[in-house]
């Protein structure tokens, strides 16, 4: 039952970059109320900003899931994120499920992403669907259009790769996401704020239990949730926590993806 | 990305005055629940009056954001306030949200609301809409009627001046307001009552991490909320932790607008 | 603003015997869900002697809030309340809100309720409605039957008379209630369930805030919530913290209402 | 009203092997959501195998309640279970509330899932329904089955037997459970994921006040859930705790249940 696996702990951090797109994409009503896409508007005007400063001065690289609709409304920022040495990788065009979209439509959505980050001179080689659901045909359509890695599933903590394909999963969990913890909502007031110490428990207990199994912890940020002023203090206590966990290294996922994919081999079976 | 400022680090205190307005507001049926509105009335009755006692003895001036109806209903409390010193300013008229509103309900919401803080010989500078939203008309219906501030926006934690207008935002966010962690919805039971220690931790992370970058802390309170006789104590122990930070000023909304504003020059685009 | 008081700091433990009756007035058809109505059944085989155990044990003075058709279901179980030294009040007939019920049924169900606890020849004089509302006509008919005390609205700590009544109100709130803390729907899967650590912060906060106002603390219990093993030491927990604070005194619902009335005036306006 | 019990305080650590069938029963539709579906997947791939390792280095011996169309699908799994010692028990066939079924549905789910545990040469005793509800009529078909003891019922905390029957009663509570603390639906954002230190303090209580009575706390488990490295920490220190609690034994249900039943008298009444 228990998969093999060769691989050391490992923490990613990651970062979809949604801006105003991810309100639009939930209800494109939203697009007439200027205050509740405010929330997705800190992530340009602070949010973004705070994180590759805290980045930096803690040396660390990550890796930024960005829709190609904001490479295109925002060259500056998306150059600005890989100047750093940071990785940028693909969460779809709009900020829709392609579970939700008929095939040609989902086909289309990430032709265009990539030919946004093609006009900026950015290679990207992995994909994170913006609502973390695939439909049955997306690794197909990932894998003949050049994408090498997939950050979606929550079926495990170990990277493999998914069976008649050469696409590693980076396996990511709602418990490792800031926004399960921090989201609230005006509409449904239904979920309470997480503070940052229980978050730090959660991610930490985590973290811990995947570098005993000796796998993989794909930390899942936004900087329009993460970029809060208070909620960076935790951002750089929980850097410098993994830090001290014994032979645990720091890794974009394009680094772990090239470690897990055989370089000549075909696909593990 | 990272717009210029030259403020230094600031907290104010802002409180909604909603009185029963919020629960009318919500359903106009709440009208034959007594008990339901009976949260409301413990604003009058015990909140609001502790509210300002507090304050009195810890020498706070906050800033007290009144729906016009209630200024009308409760001229002696509203007159209370500012005998006080504090700040009064505007929250609509009924406590409907502008963004709901037709264009001619949405003008003659604010100017019946200017009216009746005229009636009471008070000057009003600054707006926050109920809702915490605003139409695509409001800041144009805002400059018109001679409002100098804006305290409905999500996207900064550093006051800026909305592009075209001389209108000041003091940006504010959900984990800053009370309610977001202390309502308690009968209809629904859906989320959990905070404690006042997580609600502590919160916002002395997110003053600790605005005052850090030089930004203002616009803490969003009610009366019947914060009024409770527990949550009083978090109030006050949260005051005293704000004084700790080195270089931290207390204000009112309409000190930190004028201080944004520049004097003379025209607006920043 | 502020009612004047002359009350001193008291705690009142009060407990809602809802059993069944809960789940079968929120929905009929809980009729055929034997596993959900077994959480109702856990008050009778479990919670209710167990939280009478400990009151025992602990020398407290609790007041029973009990729908009449509890009372003729259980009429041992609410005798051996009374024989405890418990006061046994109305808590409506069925668990229906009089808030929805037309003025006939509404006082039918006062009637009917009042008649059971007579045949057990126990004396109720408060009355606490099943949803925590009322209708418009509610204190009326109460006063009409000879209650003397309502323990239903929120919005103050001290305890008041109703105007133009002779009702004494003895306020409580959500906070205040093991429901809002400990609930957990089935249905919804909405809240979490908060820690006995959580809520005796809540409860202390209050209490301390409360006492500190000279007002009164209510707090709302149900033997199949409290009554839970794990609960009943916050319960133990809570009784010991309350009797180190200066100058507070237990005491039942119908003493503090009788301290409260003046015993010869007419009612205070 | 209190029922008598003769019972020593015991401990019993269950677990609901729902694979994809949790999914799949609440709506057929999730079929075509890989990534939602991903989360019962990560039940086989790497949270079984991680808590039978964890079971086994802490010499405990756990009562497996598994859907039989999930022992027809991992039929070796299944085993593993049985070769580590743990009992394995009936939870439906598919994951579907047996409440919302007709009654020879509901007869035929049980046929088909003891069928399944037949072929693996599995006796099974228990059931635990996939919902926690039960139909008027579930009782006396399990009876006719020859399962020999339920878990479904919230209305005590030590052990009975079903009057009219001879199916003991082994009663569970939504705390005591994980997903009750953990679970986060993507659907609905409604509920904060608790931190392990919550869940280890609620199930501590709950044990020490069963505990005290003399009672049984039936943990209900899910390798899905619990099977997170992050939470299978709290699993590791609560068995710790546990053996801290003088007089406490661990224990599996079929053990529970054959102690309850009087071997050669009729059921109680």
């Amino acid at each position: 039952m228990n998969p093999d696996t060769n691989s050391s702990p490992t923490l990613a951090l990651t970062f979809d970059v949604d801006t105003e797109e991810v309100w639009l994409a939930e209800d494109p009503r939203n697009a007439t109320r200027p205050v509740l896409l405010s929330q997705g508007g800190y992530e340009m005007r602070r949010g973004l900003p705070e994180v590759l400063r805290l980045l930096r001065s803690n040396e660390v690289t990550g890796t930024f899931f960005v829709p190609g609709r904001v490479a295109e409304r925002h060259p500056d920022a998306v150059r600005a994120i890989a100047d750093d040495g940071h990785e940028v990788a693909c969460h779809g065009y709009t900020h829709r499920s392609p579970a939700d979209l008929p095939l040609d439509e989902e086909t289309e959505e990430l032709t265009r992403a990539l030919a946004a980050f093609d006009r900026l001179g950015i290679q990207v080689s992995g994909y994170r669907s913006p609502s973390w659901e695939l439909s049955a045909s997306s690794l197909g359509i990932l894998e003949k259009a050049g994408i090498r890695y997939s950050s979606n599933f929550m079926d495990d903590v170990v990277p493999y790769i998914h069976p008649g394909t050469r696409i590693v999963e980076l396996p990511v969990h709602w418990a490792l996401d800031d926004a399960a913890h921090f989201w609230f909502s005006n509409e449904s007031w239904s979920k309470k704020i997480s503070t940052n110490s229980e978050v730090e428990e959660i991610w930490t207990d985590e973290l811990l239990g995947i570098a005993s199994i000796g796998g993989c912890c794909i930390l899942t940020l936004h900087p329009q949730i993460i970029g809060r002023p208070g909620r960076l203090r935790l951002l750089e206590r929980f850097i410098a926590r993994a830090r001290e966990v014994p032979g645990l290294r720091l890794a974009t996922c394009a680094d772990i993806a090239a470690s897990t994919l055989p370089s000549e081999e075909g696909p593990r079976s």
